[in-house]
Parts: structure tokens; sequence; C-alpha cells
């Protein structure tokens, strides 16, 4: 029998995006320490890259109503990861429409950041290639997330790798926003968005949300199909119902590069406190809106609601609004 | 673009096993009430199966140490669904080497049950087979569920396959116990079962476990490559990490003779109330024995003692065993 997922491939880089999505659930507002542990364990991990938080405006956002990671100014950064003597490399995010990204993204040189991800939905992919270009041109690698990918058109998917694949973007993703995609779609998503990648020399990724528990399975069939980027966080934090936990991403990954007891360990240490803090996980709410292909703000409200034990008031909600 | 996901396969038949592999948790101690709920949930649901406890012998088991959903004794059976006058089909678990079966196990026309379940290991196939027949001869639909296959090799499992496709067992069930299994796994073995069942006019089903959150992942997966009989249960209860959501698994099935809201409703009402007196799901301990393909009962000892927060211990305990 033959069995491929005994060996490994060298290609597939893990992205811990733990801070940056878990940032959703606590507008953004880890401890200096938090980070630290986050920082470190993806070190001895030997995990690829950690994203530590998002590029926002500070004309959209009001500074003190968010933690710092929503801004990643570099003198948090510093704070965290120092000069980063490491080769785990550094990325942040910045929204489309939510961004100062002429201003606020520094050179290369003045940053530790390696790497800029670009989220936009289609409707905006054409300042999404403008910021892509920015950040290729200031010096960081570069990846384009185009977001809720299970409420576009075919026809508008393609567009947008149309122009990505032209663009200096090194990385496409593949974002399942509402964890509504069932494998045989991850599986041809991934493959159309390798026809535009490539010819280019570019990576598909993918980021997968856990409201169906469908995280995990969804980056598993996502490697299959080629796919050599992979998003997961600790314990799986992220918004809503959550992401693909890192513990189960390295415990299947092969190469012996990765190390799963660190993961383990920051899990034990930081995540399981932080659960008795705030809520994240696919619970029953957040399969509903996944199951309906809908944007999990409805469930984030109940859940935070007094009726968050009325499931079937909330399915007849939806249902009846649908 | 084909979207297999948006039809439906009409042979596709879903077993509830909610009270059966549940009472694993809870030493089958399941109020009369609950047991009615979860049988009117499924019956409104649409379910085609409601797999109700096990047949257990009263010579291995003291009867006063478990609840009776571990005897299934006919009197137990018909105080929680009557004559079953319903289209839902019930079932009976019975385990090779535990089970009094030829006396135990009534014809089927004194007994509500349509079907047993007959749970082995490969070295106790010989016994199966014969539990089969009897069963067969008795009238009852059969299954032969050879547990633990991800510590078979391909020979005992090929062995177990030939014995039993000459068996007059209906369905062959895929049983992934220790939740081990990735998809790639899943498609091979589905496929052997059914080059087994199918020549035969036997179908093939999957039961999986939730250790690394594939329990769904892997039954949607085992759906493509052609099982039609699916077990899940109310909230993915069941031992150790649980089973498939029933919830998730409605979800996804797309044969309008299904209907979700009940099964909402029975999660909220019974399920939710229950989830905070015992507890089931794929904590980090069960991930690991998962991850190593290992019976999950190191884990049910680690959640159920003072270390159960602490994950690296264990992983280091089991690490250093292996």
């Amino acid at each position: 029998m033959p069995a491929p997922w005994i060996t490994y491939r060298p290609e597939i880089k893990v992205l811990d995006c733990t801070i940056r999505d878990g940032g959703l659930v606590n507008d953004h507002r880890f401890e200096d320490g938090f980070v630290k542990a986050i920082y470190e364990a993806c070190v001895e991990a030997g995990i690829d890259y950690m994203e530590i938080g998002y590029k926002a405006s500070k004309k959209l956002a009001a500074r003190d109503q968010f933690g710092c990671w929503k801004f990643c100014d570099e003198d948090d950064l510093r704070r965290a990861v120092g000069d980063n003597p490491t080769p785990l490399k550094l990325s942040a995010m910045a929204d489309a429409g939510k961004t100062d990204w002429r201003t606020d993204i520094l050179p290369k040189k003045h940053s530790v950041l390696d790497m800029i991800r670009v989220a936009f939905y289609v409707h905006q992919v054409s300042e999404a290639v403008d910021m892509i270009k920015d950040a290729a041109e200031k010096g960081y690698e570069t990846s384009a997330n185009l977001m809720a990918v299970s409420r576009a058109t075919e026809l508008e998917i393609e567009q947008c790798l149309e122009l990505l694949a032209e663009s200096p973007a090194d990385v496409l993703v593949v974002v399942d926003s509402f964890g509504a995609l069932y494998a045989e779609q991850i599986e041809i998503l991934v493959k159309k968005y390798l026809e535009y990648a490539k010819p280019k020399g570019k990576q598909v990724g993918i980021h997968a949300h856990n409201n169906q528990q469908l995280a995990f399975a969804n980056t598993i069939e996502a490697i299959i199909h080629g796919a050599n980027r992979v998003d997961a966080t600790m314990a799986g934090l992220g918004r809503g119902a959550g992401n693909c936990p890192m513990e189960l991403l390295i415990g299947f990954l092969r190469n012996p590069k990765f190390r799963i007891r660190p993961v383990y360990k920051v899990v034990q240490d930081y995540l399981l406190p932080l659960s008795r803090q705030v809520e994240w996980g696919p619970y029953v709410q957040y399969m509903i809106t996944g199951q309906l292909n809908q944007h999990p703000r409805s469930a984030i409200a109940a859940r935070a609601s007094d009726q968050r034990d009325n499931y079937v008031a909330f399915y007849d909600k939806l249902i009846t609004e649908e």
C-alpha cells in the first residue's frame, strides 16, 4: 500500500496566526508575555512564520480601544521579539480599506517584519494589488488573501486570480472565512489557485476556520492537492469557531524539523488559561453560520448574549432571514 | 463546476449511536427521559437507525454497576420506545467475548430490535461470524464492526473481510476506534471494504472517533468513496473524544428527508445539560492518543485525574512508553 502520509514534502511551510486571528477574539489585548510565549513556542517548534497582528489604520480604529497587536508598531513588535535573531519569519496582515499602507508599512530595512499578507474581498482586489506591489517594493515577501471565497462566484475568483497572478504576491491563499467549505470544494479551489500560481512560481496557501470541525481536515485536503503554505493557531485560537489547531497540524506533518512538545507546552501554559477568560471553538451557533455560509458575526453576538444556550431560536432566526 | 455535494445519494442511511457509544462515558446510566428524547429526535429528524445500547453478558458485568442500556433487556427497551411504531429501526451492539448471545439475543419476533451490530477485534473474527449467523438466523439485520482497524495489518483486515464477505452480515463497518486515521487511509479502507462487500450485495459503513477533530471529515470522506451507512451521535457524545456530531452530518447530507432542527433541539435540551455533568470531546490528551494510534484509556484516566491540565507530562509519559 503506498503511504504518502509517512513521508513529507519539504516545501510545506507553516504559519502561526495565533496572535493575529486570536486578536479578533479579545480586541488584540494580549500581554507581552503571551506574545513572547507564542513566539518562543514557534521558534522551538520549527514553525516557519508567525503572524503577529494587523497593520490597522489609526484613523479608523481608536488606538486606545484595542491592544497594540492591531497596529503592530515597530516598537511594540521589538518589545516582544527583539531583532528576531531566529529562522522564524514574522508577518503582519494588512486589510484592504482599513490600512494606511503607504505610510504605516515601513521599508523592510526599518522593520522586523518579513512578510505582509494583504487581506481583501473580491471587490477590493484592485487596492489589494496596489498594496501587494507597495509591500513588495518596500522589500517584503507578500501574500494575497482573498477572504470569504465561499461567497464568491467562480468568475469573480478567476478574475481576481488573473490579476493576482500578475502581481508580485509570493503566495495566494485559499481563505475559508466562514468555515463553510467541504473537502471537495477545497480540492477544486486549491487546484484552481494552483493553475494561476504555479506558472508564475507562486505558492498556494490555506487558511481554514473550524465552524464545522473541518479546519484541520480541510488543511490536510489542501496539502494533498498541493498547497504548501498552511495557517494554524495554538489551540485553534481565532475568531468565532477558531482556526486549524497547530497541535493537530504539527502532529500530522512528518517533517522532522517540526517539534510538537513546545506546542503542547504553550497550549497548556497559555491557551488553556486564556480559554477560561475568552471563548472560541466550534459551538453550535458557529456550526449553523458555517452550514449557512454566513459571516460569524450573528453567532458571535448570540454567544455573547444571555441566549447563548438557545440554539433553536438562533437557527430559526437565521433560517427565517435567509 | 460539477457540484456533487448539491445532490444526494438516497442509499445513505444514518445510524444514531448516542446512547450506545455515549454509554461508555457514564456507565450507561441514562434516565428513561433522556433515551426517549434521543429516540424522538431521531424519529423527527428522519434518522434511519438508533443504536440504543449493548447486549452485555450479565455474568461479566454486574447488573447493578451499570445502567440498563448496557444490557438492553426487552422490558427496558419497551419502556423507552414502546413497540416502536415508527420508521426508525433500532439496533443493539454485541461485543464478541462479552455477550451471552445464544441466550440473550431473542428471536426477532420477540424483540423490538431490528438490527444486531457485532463488534470485535481481529482475533475474534471467528466468534463474530458465529454471532452474525446466529443473529441473522434469529431474523435480524446484522452488521460486522471490526474495531481498532488502525492497529490491524492489511493482511489481517483482508482475512477478516474474506470471512465476513461469506457471512450473512448486511453491513461491514470501517471502525476508527482510536481516532487515528487520516482521510487518505479512510479512502483506502473504504475501497478495500467495498471490494469484498459489493459483490455480495453488502453495504459499507463508517464509525469515526473525534480525537483529531476528523470524525466528521472522515465520515464525509467515507461517503465520497462509497460508504452508505454512517454513524453519528448527538453533540458528538461518545467515549473519550466522542464521535461524528449528528448536527454536522445532517447539515451536510442533502437528502430532504433529514431535518436538522430536532437535532439542534435535543442537543440544546439534553446534551448541553449532560455536558455539564460528564466530559467528552477532542481534548488534548485524546489528540495525543489519536496521533499515537493508541486506545484512549490512558487519556480517559488522565482527564479524570488531578493532572488533567498537564498535557506535557501526559505526552512525555506516552512517548517514553512507546
